[in-house]
């Protein structure tokens, strides 16, 4: 699915932090999606990369990745069996518990986490040259310290 | 619905600029939720927050809704249709085009958007303390120019 960029909404005189962070992140996603979209994998939808995003390497449980991307359990279940149909992930058994199961990536899957990560790529070039690249690295230091704090708390 | 925290998750060694804004975007989503159950609105999921911060003052069309939240029409039909039934929001018709129908808040929508720029200020100052006035004053800067770039495109 192609997404359209947001038209202006509307917003506060000085605007919150939420809508501050909130732009900046929904353009990372847009440029991912047009670029999947480019890359032959229009089936996916923004909604589908959470799944992405948050999963671990060797696979991960459905319990967790729902918990990762703030939604239901049922929720990630309907973008996991999606997926699943269309050959991105597949079930596995959890080789250090027999009886969970892990949601991992397939070839596919894996391919598409690598295009997304081209895609962020260009995206991080364009907003160093923006800001320029002191000021760019002074961005990634600040929300790297503000996400350490978010998670330890 | 209350959300947790999410877990740690699986992270590249250095994380790419859709994950660092994604963690204390995610934030400003989980505060808000948690703040807005304490206050009586715990029928309210983070998914219907898109609603209300894409709403102009006086209405907005279901399209221009779906649009900026870049989720598809009927996916933001069913969150309107949700906060209808639960009494946050109303359809109109617009003055300005009498066979266009507008979504509003209602009054009790209206107390959400107060109770979520409360929540958000709380969070505002716990930043600006983690990270001193200057640079989360920076922080702001930054990514007001970086969103006007951004919407400009």
């Amino acid at each position: 699915m192609s997404v359209k960029r947001h038209a202006a909404p509307a917003e506060l005189q000085e605007k919150m932090i939420g809508a501050l962070l909130r732009v900046p992140f929904q353009e990372t996603v847009r440029r991912i999606d047009a670029d999947l979209d480019a890359a032959g994998f229009a089936d996916l939808r923004p909604a589908h990369f959470a799944v992405f995003q948050h999963m671990d390497p060797g696979g991960t449980r459905l319990t967790d990745l729902a918990e990762r991307a703030q939604i239901t359990k049922q929720s990630m279940g309907y973008l996991v069996d999606y997926l699943s149909r269309a050959g991105y992930v597949e079930r596995t058994a959890d080789t250090r518990d027999g009886r969970a199961i892990l949601v991992r990536l397939t070839a596919r899957g894996d391919d598409v986490t690598r295009a997304a990560r081209a895609s962020l790529g260009r995206l991080e070039s364009e907003w160093e040259a923006i800001l320029g690249a002191e000021r760019y690295s002074e961005l990634r230091r600040t929300l790297t310290v503000l996400g350490e704090a978010v998670e330890r708390k």
